[in-house]
């Protein structure tokens, strides 16, 4: 990534709101990098008028990836996660709007293929990072909707966010994020092909402050981007000789 | 606020993301101001956190105003609103989360006194807008959400988009956002005074898309700022004899 980074200029901010920083967007060739803030209503907007632009550029193919830290469920922090499906809080896949006060749901399972070919570039051997494909919970919240202890408030007790988060565990999901549902049903919705690839920071079985030290951290989150730097680098190489390449895109939290 | 501007230092950025931008603070004597991003999720970690230091800090009696744009609804564009309350999208004054799998919801009522207090700051005798209070419904989305018309998808008609809206005018909504029911639950939850004070720039009942010029949009949203600007500006004068000065918070979206 660190080639590309030195290519990479801002191209434009979303929304009409230059000055705003709502979102900030970067192309380097066909790859768009953009961030996307934190939450679903967040990132429903920047999906909302990505995909419009998208379909006025005429992308043909794009494919949706977004990248991030997270919070994993029993499994080792430095972990890359590829999520199988988004659930909601009560673990259905699938991302609710309230449309003219009628309660919508759209399903927010992912691409199973993608995350395959994703997941097989992480390989062991050649590199020292493990890549696991996993469900993804998506919380409204960072602190009492992923059961934190260390918010404002706190209504329950250790006992009981342990025995939530082994029961989380035991339905096969894997980490926590804040995204997942509204990206994969909203791109489920385009027909755009997406995956959700996040390193977690913190096993939230053992507690809920990240105890790594930032170097550590710092090399985790640069996992995410190692991974789907090599996906990019693949379909490029594949398509070299095909006229129309087709757009990727990139999202985070943040810039890059 | 223009001199208050000049004196403006960052402070830090919340989460322990310094690199991550994901929230930018600023500090001013007493006054604080601070982004927020877009959505309760974003808003909800910001105040967990905020919250937080204002315990540890030992502040005494803090006030939190967010202030932003928002769409109005069956109102002159350019109108300050202070909202009497912070609706979900069930039109329910309420804020839920879902906690290790059940819903729970928080009161999203507002202070009642500190709205008639900023009212009373906006005589149209002396400044050139007007402020009213009215009901604010919360949604989770900036399109399907509000209703709009073009977003990437859209699976109504602008029949039901016109019915929806003079629906909600008829209970008293007189506009739009995306983070009041956070806001006011977990400040209620905190025993923190708060309001929120956006400007409307646009009529959602007379299209979707902001028709007013680049200049007039940039003119409106400091209106909210001029109008919180006074109240800092009046309780800071009447607090000058008092030993123990209350901090001030101000949110926005971004840094404003």
């Amino acid at each position: 990534m660190k080639d590309l980074r030195l290519k990479l200029s801002p191209v434009t901010t979303l929304r009409n709101m230059t000055d705003g920083h709502r979102f900030a967007l970067y192309k380097v060739g066909p790859v768009l990098c953009v961030t996307h803030g934190m939450g679903c209503p967040s990132i429903s907007i920047l999906l909302h008028e990505l995909i419009k632009m998208m379909h006025y550029a005429k992308c043909q193919n794009p494919v949706f990836i977004r990248i991030g830290t997270c919070g994993g469920i029993g499994i080792e922090p430095g972990t890359v996660v590829i999520s199988s499906e988004a659930l909601d809080c009560k673990l259905n896949p699938c991302y609710e709007v309230i449309v003219q006060g009628k309660i919508v749901q759209h399903c927010s399972k992912l691409d199973q293929c993608l995350a395959q070919e994703l997941r097989s570039l992480a390989n062991p051997c050649e590199v020292d990072f493990e890549a696991i494909i996993g469900k993804t919970i998506c919380a409204d919240d960072f602190y009492e909707g992923q059961s934190r202890l260390d918010g404002a408030f706190c209504d329950y007790t250790s006992h009981s966010k342990i025995a939530y988060l082994l029961g989380l565990k035991d339905n096969g999901v894997v980490n926590f994020d804040m995204e997942s549902t509204a990206f994969a049903a909203l791109t489920k919705r385009a027909n755009i092909r997406s995956a959700v690839v996040c390193v977690s920071v913190i096993d939230r079985i053992k507690g809920d402050q990240i105890r790594a030290c930032p170097k550590s951290v710092s090399e985790w989150e640069k996992r995410p981007r190692e991974l789907v730097s090599r996906y990019i680098r693949k379909v490029l190489l594949d398509e070299v000789k095909v006229k129309d390449v087709p757009a990727r895109c990139v999202g985070g939290e943040s810039v890059i």
